[in-house]
Parts: C-alpha cells; sequence; structure tokens
C-alpha cells in the first residue's frame, strides 16, 4: 500500500536562521511589521510503499536522517497520512 | 497575543518538482527504493502580533500571497497554533 508521509524539516531553535531574518526584514517593508518572528525550513512529502503505516514511518525516519535532513542543524518531524 | 502560523508552500501538484526528482534519485541509491515520488517545498513558521486567531491567519495569509509563495507556481496551506 502508498502512504503520504509529510516530513518537516526546522532548522534547530538554538541556531540563526539568515533566510527567516530576510524574509521578516521584507515582510516589514510590505507593512506586516505584526509578524515578529520568521523561521523557514522545508517540506517534503513522501509517497512510500509499505505493509502498514508504522513501517511507512520507518522508511520516511530512514530517509530523513541519511538524506533529508542534517541534524546537526536541522529537526525533524514525520506525520503519516 | 502571539499566535504560531504555520504556512506550508508546495509546489502546484500540475508541476514538475525536479529538486524532488533528484532527492528521489538520492533515495533511491541509498536503498530506499520503496519511496516511490519526491515533492519538496517550503515549511515557514511565523510569529504573529494580532488580537485573535482568525486576525493572525489574516495576517500569515496576507504574507503568503504577498511574498512566501508564488501562486502561479505554488500553493499554501496555513494552520494557527
Amino acid at each position: 500500500m502508498i502512504y503520504t508521509a509529510q516530513v518537516k524539516v526546522m532548522p534547530l531553535k538554538e541556531l540563526l536562521d539568515p533566510q527567516g531574518k530576510a524574509v521578516m526584514g521584507g515582510l516589514g517593508n510590505l507593512g506586516l511589521g505584526s509578524i515578529k518572528d520568521v523561521r523557514i525550513g522545508k517540506n517534503i512529502t513522501l509517497q512510500v510503499e509499505a505493509e502498514s503505516e508504522a513501517a511507512a514511518k520507518a522508511i520516511a525516519e530512514d530517509a530523513a536522517k541519511k538524506l533529508l535532513a542534517n541534524q546537526v542543524m536541522e529537526m525533524f518531524e514525520i506525520t503519516i497520512g
């Protein structure tokens, strides 16, 4: 069966996110000063062929650890369905 | 009050996602051939100062339309909280 896995990869809270800071500046210039912080990460949608939801999640986690996220600088979160 | 808005920006289904295709190739080389499709988008976390949840969502939507998403090629989805 094919499961859809969403992998959300975000920069760790402890680290600066220069891309987010730049976008926050841009939003301020557009009159959206009520946005106080911006952090930018990735959202990756995987179509995983697996026997069960748990197996699909394990495969997605493997993919995140091996390729999708750099765990030195990023954390990831997986949701199935 | 400060609300946390998650803006998920993904390439439109109708369009090719070359970055996703490249990552899918990489996953295949790593032995993760059970992943049949990969699409890569952005996940943006905003801290929005607003009176109510609805107002925060409106501000996040405004930001998405003006700067965060290119609606010719991408769709976005906002969740608060």
